[in-house]
C-alpha cells in the first residue's frame, strides 16, 4: 500500500534558502524561468526568475553542460552548479553553471520584454497581456503586497475577536436597492449578484458579535473612471456592541497600524523594489463633512455647489488639505449627510439630517465607507417608510431586528483603491490583477 | 484637532478574560445577548451569550438593580456584577449581577428557541430562519471550525511560498465549457459566472510559481442533492516546477495536517462542543482507480457498470473499504480516465487514456479534484483539436503556454464538504452559511 505523509523537501532549493546563507561553494539544483540572457562569448548571464526574485547565473563555454545557443527566454529550467559570493549579483550571490536541463520550451518569443526594470508597455498592452505583463517583476510585486494587505486584515481582526464568513454573491435582492446591479437567471427566478454583503454581514452580527469577509462584489456601474470597477474584492468587516460610531474608525486604525507593520517585516523587498514609502497611520486626523467642506472652500477659493455630497475634487482637495495642514495621509471625514447614506445607516441623534457615518480617504480618495447602523427594528421601518422603499424581499434581514440586534456598525475598504494608493498609482487597474471594467471581460 | 490612534481597551470585558482567571471577586461590566432566563423565583440565572461562549449570571431578587420580569430573550445588554468561581456554571465562573442595562429590545418573540443544546427544527425551518438558527451554540460552532479550515488553508500555503491572488468572477469565457455555467448580460456582451478559477490559477503559475484563492464559484449544475450547492467556497491551489503529481497530493496531505493541529489547538472548544473526533491525516492511503474499482468490486460483490466514472455508491464504498481494511478516513484515487477529466489534465504517458490526476475522498465522499496539466502549447492545442473543442475566446489562456509554462499542477476543494464530513453532517446544506441550491436563493 502507498501512502501519502506529507510535504517532502524537494531536491532543488529555494532563493530565500541559498540568500540565507550557509550554501557558499556547495553544488545545488534550482529550478526557475529564463528570465534573461546576456550572451558575452565566453560567459553568459542567465537570469532566473523564481518566486522570491531573481537569481543570476553563470554560464561558461567548455565548463557548463549545454549549448548556450539552445537557451532562450521564457525556457523553464533546471540547473546545477556551486553557488559563490558576488557582490555584483542580486542578493549577493550566484550560481557558476555545471549544467543545464530544460523543463518546457516555450513556442514564441514573448510580446514584449519582461525583464526590463519598468515594463516597455502601455496599460493597454499590460492588461491585454496581463498574464505575460505580470512576470514582470516590479508588476508581479504589486499583488505580493496587495497579498500583504488582506492578510493583514484577516489576521489583524482574527486577534480582535472576529470571525470569518462566507456570504452568497448569488441573491433575490440587494442591500444598495435596484440600481447598477447585474442581474441573471436563476434556475427561472430573477436574481442579482450582490453589491456588497452589507445586509449578511449585518445578520451575522447577531451571531458572531465580530464578523468579517474578503470576497469579490459587483457594481454594474456605468462608470469610465481611473477609480472605478465592476468587480473588485472588498474588505468587509461588521462589529456589535459598539459604543459609539468612532469605534468602527479605531478599528480601522488599528488595522491599518498592524498591516503597515506586517508589510514592513514581510513585503519589505517588494516595497523597496516599488519605492514605496508607508504612510504614517499613528494617528488619523478625523473632521466633520460640513466642516471639511468649509476648510477647502476657504482655503482653495471654491464655492460649495452641492452641501449634501463630495465631489472627487473636493475629496481630493480635502486630502491636500490634511497633507498640508498636519502631514496626514489619511483623513476620516465623518457626519455624511443622511439623504446620502443608504437607509440603514443610523441618523445622528443630535441632529437627524446627518448620519453617523464616515469615508476614509487617503490622499484624497476615498477607499472606505463605514458607519453606524440601525437596530431597532422599529426605527429601521419607519425610516424604510419615510423613504418610500418596500420591505419585500428584506423579510429575513428585517427579521434580525424584529428578534433583537446590538447596537452595531461596520465598514467596506476597497481592496484594489487601497492597493492603488498605497503604491502611488494613478489608475485602479494598475493594482487588479484581472481589472473588469466597462470595455473589459477578458483576460 | 481629533484623531483616531487604534483600538482602545473597552469598558466592558470578554468572556476570554474572565476566564484567563484574575477576575474572581472582582467586579465587572460585560454585554451580550440574553440567550435564556431562568426564572427561580428569589435567584433567577441570566444566560449571556457572547461571541467566545456562555456566560451564566445570577440575579438576586432585592440585590440586583432591574426588574427581571422585564428580561426578555434576545434583549441585548449590559452588565454589571461580580465574578464567582462556580464550579457548575460553564467556565467555571459566574456572575452575581449588581445592574443590568439593555441596549436593545427585540419586537417579537424568537420562532424557536435558540437556547436549546440541539435547536429544535427542521433543516428546511433552520435554513428558512437562518440568521436567528445559526444563534445557536453549537449551529454556529460549525462555521467557526469552518473557519478554521481556511484559515489553515491559507496559513500552510504562505508557508509554502504560495502567492494568494483574487481572480474574476465575471468573464467572457469559462474553463470547463459551456454546460452548467450562469449566463448574464455585461453591459451588452453575454458573460458567465467562473465555475471555478482554473485558467487564472494556471496562468498565475508562470507568474509567481505558487499561487492560492479562495473564493466563492457558481456551477449551474441541476442536481438536488445532499451534496451539490449551486454556489460554493472553493479553496484551490496550482504550483509550478513539480517533478510529479503526486507532489500535488504531498501538499494537500500537508494542510490537512496542518489543519487537524491548528484545529486541535485553536477550536477546541468547538470541536468539543459538536463531539468531533479529528480525522488520521497523518498517512493517507493511495490507489489507482482502476484498483479501487476492482477492490469494491471484489469485495462487495458489485459490477463494474461503467469502467470509466466512479458512481456516488462506489465512491461510498471505497471509502467503507479503506476504513475496513486501513482504518483509513481519507483516499486518494489516481490516474482518471482522460475521457471523464478536462482537455487540461496532462494523460498519463504510461497509458494515456488514463491522467495524472486524482480526487480525495474523505469517508466516502469526493471532497478534491486535483491534478497535472499540460504544461507544453502543442500538446495542448493537439488535445483541444482531438476533442473538437474550439479555442475561441481562450487566446489568452493559450499565451501563457505559448509564451513558456513550467510543468505545474493543482487542486480544488469543496470547503462546505470537507466541512461537513469532518463535522459528520449527512446534509452539506448544514455546514453553509446561506445555501444556494436549486429551490434557494434566500435569504
Amino acid at each position: 500500500m502507498e501512502y501519502m505523509t506529507g510535504v517532502k523537501q524537494k531536491e532543488t532549493v529555494e532563493l530565500g534558502e541559498i540568500l540565507a546563507c550557509g550554501y557558499e561553494g556547495k553544488t545545488v539544483k534550482v529550478n526557475g524561468a529564463v528570465h534573461a540572457v546576456r550572451d558575452m562569448g565566453e560567459v553568459a548571464f542567465v537570469v532566473l526568475r523564481k518566486r522570491e526574485g531573481l537569481l543570476q547565473c553563470v554560464f561558461e563555454e567548455g565548463k557548463t553542460r549545454f549549448d548556450i545557443r539552445e537557451l532562450k527566454e521564457a525556457m523553464t529550467v533546471e540547473v546545477e552548479g556551486i553557488v559563490r559570493a558576488e557582490e555584483r549579483a542580486p542578493g549577493g550571490f550566484e550560481l557558476r553553471l555545471d549544467a543545464i536541463r530544460v523543463l518546457s520550451v516555450p513556442a514564441a518569443p514573448l510580446p514584449f520584454s519582461v525583464s526590463k526594470w519598468k515594463l516597455p508597455t502601455t496599460l493597454e498592452t499590460n492588461l491585454d497581456n496581463r498574464a505575460i505583463a505580470l512576470r514582470n517583476v516590479r508588476e508581479r510585486a504589486k499583488f505580493r503586497i496587495q497579498e500583504g494587505i488582506v492578510r493583514g486584515f484577516r489576521d489583524f481582526l482574527y486577534g480582535q475577536g472576529f470571525t470569518e464568513i462566507h456570504t452568497p454573491k448569488l441573491g433575490a435582492k440587494s442591500a444598495e436597492g435596484g440600481a447598477n446591479l447585474f442581474r441573471l437567471e436563476y434556475f427561472h427566478r430573477p436574481a442579482i449578484l450582490q453589491q456588497s454583503p452589507q445586509f449578511y454581514k449585518q445578520m451575522m452580527v447577531g451571531v458572531f458579535d465580530r464578523v468579517f469577509e474578503t470576497a469579490p462584489v459587483f457594481r454594474a456601474e456605468k462608470h469610465n473612471t481611473k477609480r472605478h470597477l465592476n468587480e473588485y474584492t472588498s474588505l468587509d468587516f461588521e462589529m456589535g456592541y459598539i459604543d459609539d460610531f468612532t469605534e468602527i474608525m479605531a478599528m480601522e486604525t488599528g488595522f491599518l497600524q498592524y498591516t503597515m507593520r506586517l508589510l514592513e517585516r514581510e513585503y519589505a523587498k517588494e516595497l523597496k523594489m516599488l519605492d514605496v514609502t508607508l504612510p504614517d497611520v499613528e494617528r488619523i486626523p478625523v473632521v466633520r463633512f460640513d466642516e471639511a467642506k468649509r476648510q477647502v472652500a476657504g482655503k482653495y477659493h471654491r464655492d460649495i455647489r452641492n452641501p449634501y455630497d463630495l465631489e472627487p475634487e473636493e475629496e481630493a482637495l480635502i486630502g491636500q488639505y490634511y497633507k498640508e495642514e498636519c502631514q496626514a495621509d489619511f483623513v476620516f471625514v465623518t457626519h455624511y449627510p443622511s439623504k446620502k447614506r443608504p437607509f440603514y445607516a443610523m441618523d445622528d441623534p443630535a441632529d437627524p439630517t446627518f448620519t453617523l457615518s464616515f469615508d476614509l480617504l487617503f490622499h484624497g480618495l476615498e477607499i472606505t465607507t463605514g458607519g453606524q447602523r440601525i437596530h431597532d427594528y422599529g426605527e429601521l421601518l419607519e425610516k424604510i417608510e419615510k423613504r418610500g422603499m418596500t420591505t419585500e424581499g428584506m423579510e429575513q434581514y428585517l427579521a434580525v431586528f424584529r428578534h433583537g440586534m446590538p447596537p452595531h456598525g461596520g465598514l467596506g475598504i476597497g481592496l484594489e483603491r487601497l492597493t492603488m494608493k498605497l503604491l502611488g498609482e494613478e489608475n485602479v487597474r494598475e493594482t487588479t490583477l484581472f481589472p473588469r471594467d466597462l470595455s473589459r471581460l477578458e483576460p
